[in-house]
C-alpha cells in the first residue's frame, strides 16, 4: 500500500503539493504565474518567428506545458514553453522539408516528446552527464550568437535568406545598403530600453519574494521590479501601439508581423500522411520522418540537457529527479503536438522571473496557461500590429545574456586542458551547426578521457626488508587502452640492466576492473619477467580481480592478500623495518 | 658523436647486425630466407588473385619488402610481402574503381606507405593499443572466414561475382549445380594434402633450429620438416605438373591461371593522372584518391595493427620499437609502389616458418628477395599451368588457422563483459566489412570504458575519533562523466536524515586528474552541504589538484595535507584511537 502511494507521489508530484496547498501558496503561485505570462507571451511570438513559423504557433506551443508540468513537474520555477535554442534548432530541421514546415515542426514535437518520455522511463538521464560543462557552455554561447545574428535582418528591416552564422553576416553586408531607417530606429531603441530595464532590475524588489521577512519592499522598488520583469511585454505593447497610431494615419513605417488568426488551436493527430490527390504526390509518414532526420534525436537531447541543467540550478541543493523531469517535458511535448505546438522546453530566463516572483509550487504553470489561452482568444487581432524589429529586439536581449565570456577565464584557471573542448565546440557550432558542435565537443572530451585512462599512474618503489623487492602499484583500473603501455614501462624499468632485484610484487589492490586485454598483458608481463629469472607475485584482495588474473594467465602465479603474507612467504621471516627508498614514478605521459 | 651513432643505429638497425655478422649467421639466414621463399612464392600468387589482380603483381609485391626490412627492420622473423587480410582489403577498395584496379592498388600501396611512415615518425604507434584483444581477434577470425569463403568458387570451378560473406554463400548455392568435377577433386585433394602436411609438422625438426645443441635432428625428422614447410610449393608445383601433362595430351580439365608476363617489373611513378585523349575523359590524381576513399586510412591501420602484433609475438620479451616497425613497413610499401606492388605487410605464417628455420637477423629477407627475383625472371612461363583450385586450397589452408574459436572460451572465462565487443565485431565484420567491424568494435570498447570511468568507486567511512566524521574517498580521478553521479550519491548519503554527522572530509588523494566539470561539481557539492550546516574539508596533497579545486570553487574551502592535521584542526586534540566503523560502499552501478 505504501509502495503504491510512493509510486504515485513520485510519478505525480502534484499529489504532494495538493496535500498542503493553502490560500497563501495559491496567491504566490498566481502572482508568479501571471508575471511569467507577461514575459512569456511576447517571447513565444518572437520565438515562433525565429523558428520560421506563424506567430500563433508560438502561443499554441505555450498552451500545454504549464498544465502538464503542474501535474508531473518537480521544480516550481520551471515553465515549459518555446525557448530560443530549441526554436533555432526547429528552424534548422523544418525549413527545408517538402511537406510544410508547420506540419514538420508539430511532428518533430511529437517525436521529441516520445524520445524524452522513453528516456525518462528508462532512466537514461545519466547520458547528459557525458556532456561536460565546457561543451554545454560553448554550445549555449554559440547558439545565442547564432540566434542574435539571425535577428539582425529583422532589426534593420532587411530581407534575405541565410541560415548559418557565417552566411547571415555575409548576406547582411551584401544587403547593408537596404537598411530601413524606421525599423532600425525602432529596433535599436527597443534594445536600449530592454537593456536599461534589465540593468535597473537589481534596484527593484519582488513583492512576495520573501514573505517571512516582516518589512515588505517599498512601492517604488516594487514598480521597478514589475517594469523590469514586464519589459518584454511593455516594449512589444508600446511599439504595437505606435504602429497602430501610424496605421490610423495611413502610414506603415515599420515591417509588421503577419496577420494572426484568432481562436483556440485545432485538436489534431500530429502524425498524418499527406494523401495523393489532383496529380500531386502524397507523402507517407516514413518519408516525413526521413526528412526530419537527426532532428528527432538532437531536439530531445538538447531539451533534456537544458532542462536537467536548469532544474539543477533551481533545485536549491535538492537532488533533481532527472527521469521525472524528462517524463514531464516529454508529456508536455506529446500533448502539445496535438494542439499544433513546436518543440518546447524550460527556459532559464522564465525560471529566473518565476523564482523572483516568489513561486511556491509548479501549479503556477496553470495560471500562466490560462493567460496564454486568454491571449490567443482575445488578443490575436492586435498581434498583427507588432513590428518585427521589436520582436527581434526581444529575442536579441533574451539571448545575449546566454553568451558567457567569463567562463573561458574560469575554465582557463581551473584546468587549462578544458579550454580545448570549449573552443572546438564553440567554433564548430558557429561554422557548422549546434548538433555538429555538440558531437565534436563530446568527441574531444572522450578523446581526452581515453588519453587519461590510457596513461594511468604506476608507482614503482624499491622496498628493502632484508632482501629487496620492487613494489609496482597500479593506481587505477587497467583496461585495454592502458595495458600495453603499462606493461612496457614496467618491463623497461624492471629489466633495467643496472637493477639486480629479482623479486617483483605487482600490487593490484586499487584495480577495480581488469578486462581481458589487460589480463593477457599481465600474462605476457609475467612471462617476460619469469624468462629473465625474476620472481613475480601479485598482491590482490578483491576476488573478482583474482579470478580474472588466474583465468587470463595460463602461467602459475602466486597471489597474496597482503604484503606481510608476501614478505613472510618470500623471505621466511617477519616484517622488519619497512625502509622505503627512492620512490620512482613511471612516466605517465607519452 | 655518440648521439649521432645512437640515432643511426636506431634508424638503421642493420648497422647493429652487420657489426657482428659472421658466416654462421649468414648460413642460418640463407637457409631461413630460402625456406620462407618457398612458402612465399605460391602464397603471393594466390593472394594476388584474392586481391583481384594478375599473378605477377603478387611477385612484384614480394620484391622490395625483404630488402627494405633487412635495412630498417628489427625483428629477424618478419617478412614483408602480401598477406591474406591486406589482399582482401585491397580487393574491397580497388575492384570498383574506374581507372584500373592494378593502378589503384599501386596508388593505395603508395599512400598506405606514406601514412605508415608518418605514423612511425610521429610515434603514433600507441594508437593501436586502443584496439583491444577481443576486437583484434574477432576481426582476424571474421576476415579469415570471409577470405576462405571467397575462395570457395575457385575451389569448385564456379564463376560468379560476389564480395560480401553473405553474398558469396548466396551465390554459391545459386550456382551449386555448375560445380566442375575435376576442379573440385583437385581442390579438395590439395586441401587434404596441405592439412595432412600441416599436422605432421610437429613430428619434424628444423635442421638449424638450435645449433647450440649438439644432437642434430635425424634425417627423417628433417625431411618431414621440409615437406611441411614447403607444402604450399609442393602442392602448387605438383598440380601444375599435372595440368602440364594433361595439356600435353590436349586436355584442360582444370581452370588454369591466366598467362603471366615474364621479366622484371617496370619502375614507374605510382601517382600519375590519366590524360584525356581520343574523346575519353582523363582522371586527375585527386579523383583517384576520392575513389580509393577510406582505404587510404584503413589499409595502413590494419597493417600497423597486424605488424606490431606479430612483432610482439616474435620479440621474445624484448620491447618492440613500434615506431621503427612502422617506418620499415612504410618504406617497404613506398618503395614497392614504384615496382607495381599492392599493399604489403608482415605475415604470421611466414614469421613462424622463418623462426622455425632458425633465422638470425633481418638480413635473411635479402635471400628471400633474391628468390622472388629468380621466380619472376625464370619461372613465369610455368605459372600459367597452375590450376586455380590449387591456389584456392593454399589460401584456404593459410587462413583457417587464423580462425580462433578457443579465444571465445578464454574471453568468457577471463572477463564475461569482453565477449560483447568480440561478438559485435565478429558479426559486423561478416555482415558488413572489416573496417566497419573494427570501428564498431572500437566504439563498443570506448562505451565500456566510458561506463567504467563514469561510475568510479567512492568509499564512505564513518570515522569516530572523539567526534565523528564521514570520510569520502574517491578511488580514482574524477572527470565530467563521473562528477555528477558521484556528487548525487555523496549528497544523498551525507544528507540522509538519520545521519547527524556534521563533519565531512573529502579525501582526494587518489585523484590524479580533475577536470573543470568535476571541479564545478565539487563546488556545488560543497555549497549544498554547507547550506545544510555541514562542515566540509578536503584532504589533498597534490598541488595540481589543490589548484584546480581552489580555482573552480569560488567558496571558501579548507584543504588539509593529511588526516591528522584535519583531526587536530577540527577537534583540537591529537589522534586518539582511530576506530573505523561500518564501511559503506556507495553503489558503483547505475
Amino acid at each position: 500500500m505504501l509502495n503504491t502511494w510512493d509510486f504515485i507521489s513520485k510519478l505525480l508530484p502534484i499529489s504532494q503539493y495538493l496535500k498542503d496547498y493553502n490560500l497563501n501558496n495559491a496567491l504566490c503561485d498566481l502572482l508568479a504565474g501571471i508575471t511569467v505570462g507577461l514575459t512569456l507571451i511576447p517571447q513565444v511570438i518572437a520565438y515562433a518567428s525565429l523558428a520560421g513559423l506563424e506567430p500563433q504557433i508560438g502561443l499554441y506551443s505555450a498552451l500545454c506545458g504549464g498544465f502538464i508540468y503542474a501535474i508531473f513537474g518537480t521544480i516550481p520555477e520551471l515553465n515549459i514553453a518555446p525557448t530560443a535554442l530549441l526554436s533555432l534548432l526547429t528552424f534548422q530541421y523544418v525549413h527545408n522539408v517538402t511537406f510544410g514546415n508547420t506540419r514538420a515542426a508539430i511532428m518533430l514535437t511529437f517525436f521529441a516528446g516520445v524520445v524524452e518520455l522513453i528516456c525518462g522511463i528508462l532512466h537514461l538521464g545519466f547520458l547528459v552527464d557525458f556532456v561536460s560543462t565546457p561543451v554545454v557552455s560553448a554550445f549555449t554561447s554559440a547558439g545565442a550568437i547564432t540566434i542574435a545574428s539571425s535577428q539582425i535582418k529583422s532589426l534593420f528591416g532587411l530581407n534575405y535568406k541565410a541560415e548559418s552564422f557565417i552566411n547571415v553576416w555575409k548576406q547582411f553586408f551584401l544587403h547593408i545598403t537596404g537598411i530601413q531607417l524606421w525599423d532600425t530606429l525602432l529596433g535599436l531603441s527597443c534594445i536600449l530600453i530592454l537593456l536599461l530595464l534589465r540593468m535597473v532590475s537589481k534596484y527593484g524588489e519582488a513583492p512576495t519574494k520573501n514573505n517571512r521577512m516582516s518589512n515588505k519592499p517599498s512601492k517604488s522598488k516594487q514598480c521597478i521590479w514589475y517594469a523590469s520583469v514586464g519589459r518584454n511585454a511593455m516594449v512589444v505593447v508600446f511599439s504595437a501601439l505606435m504602429a497602430f497610431v501610424f496605421k490610423f494615419h495611413k502610414q506603415t513605417p515599420f515591417t509588421l508581423t503577419s496577420k494572426v488568426p484568432s481562436g483556440f488551436p485545432n485538436f489534431s493527430v500530429p502524425l498524418q500522411p499527406i494523401e495523393a490527390n489532383n496529380g500531386t504526390n502524397g507523402t507517407t509518414i516514413s518519408q516525413m520522418v526521413a526528412q526530419l532526420g537527426y532532428g528527432i534525436g538532437v531536439i530531445p537531447f538538447v531539451a533534456i540537457l537544458a532542462n536537467v541543467g536548469i532544474a539543477k540550478s533551481f533545485a536549491n541543493g535538492k537532488v533533481v529527479d532527472a527521469s521525472q523531469e524528462m517524463i514531464a517535458v516529454g508529456l508536455s511535448n506529446i500533448a502539445g503536438s496535438f494542439f499544433g505546438s513546436f518543440p518546447v522546453n524550460a527556459s532559464f530566463s522564465r525560471a529566473a522571473v518565476s523564482s523572483a516572483s516568489g513561486v511556491r509550487t509548479p501549479l503556477s504553470g496553470i495560471y500562466t496557461g490560462i493567460m496564454v489561452i486568454m491571449a490567443f482568444t482575445f488578443l490575436t487581432p492586435y498581434f498583427s500590429y507588432i513590428p518585427k524589429p521589436a520582436l527581434a529586439a526581444v529575442i536579441i536581449c533574451a539571448v545575449v545574456v546566454m553568451v558567457d565570456i567569463s567562463i573561458t577565464k574560469s575554465i582557463w584557471e581551473g584546468n587549462r586542458l578544458d579550454i580545448v573542448p570549449f573552443l572546438v565546440t564553440f567554433v564548430a557550432c558557429l561554422i557548422s551547426s549546434i548538433e555538429v558542435g555538440i558531437l565534436v565537443g563530446i568527441f574531444v572530451e572522450v578523446c581526452k578521457l581515453m588519453y587519461f585512462t590510457a596513461r594511468p599512474k604506476v608507482i614503482i618503489k624499491q622496498i628493502n626488508v632484508g632482501q629487496s623487492y620492487l613494489r609496482v602499484t597500479f593506481t587505477s583500473s587497467v583496461f585495454f587502452s592502458s595495458a600495453e603501455h603499462s606493461r612496457e614501462k614496467i618491463l623497461n624499468y624492471c629489466l633495467d640492466e643496472g637493477r639486480n632485484i629479482h623479486i617483483i610484487l605487482l600490487d593490484c589492490n586499487r584495480i577495480f576492473e581488469l578486462d581481458f586485454t589487460a589480463g593477457k598483458c599481465f600474462e605476457s608481463l609475467v612471462n617476460e619477467l619469469q624468462t629473465r629469472q625474476k620472481y613475480v607475485a601479485f598482491l590482490v584482495s578483491r576476488s573478482k580481480t583474482v579470478k580474472t588474473l588466474e583465468r587470463c594467465c595460463t602461467l602459475k602465479i602466486d597471489v597474496f592478500k597482503n604484503e606481510l603474507e608476501f614478505i613472510t612467504a618470500t623471505q621466511g621471516k617477519m616484517l622488519a623495518d619497512n625502509n622505503e627508498t627512492d620512490a620512482v614514478y613511471v612516466s605517465t605521459q607519452l
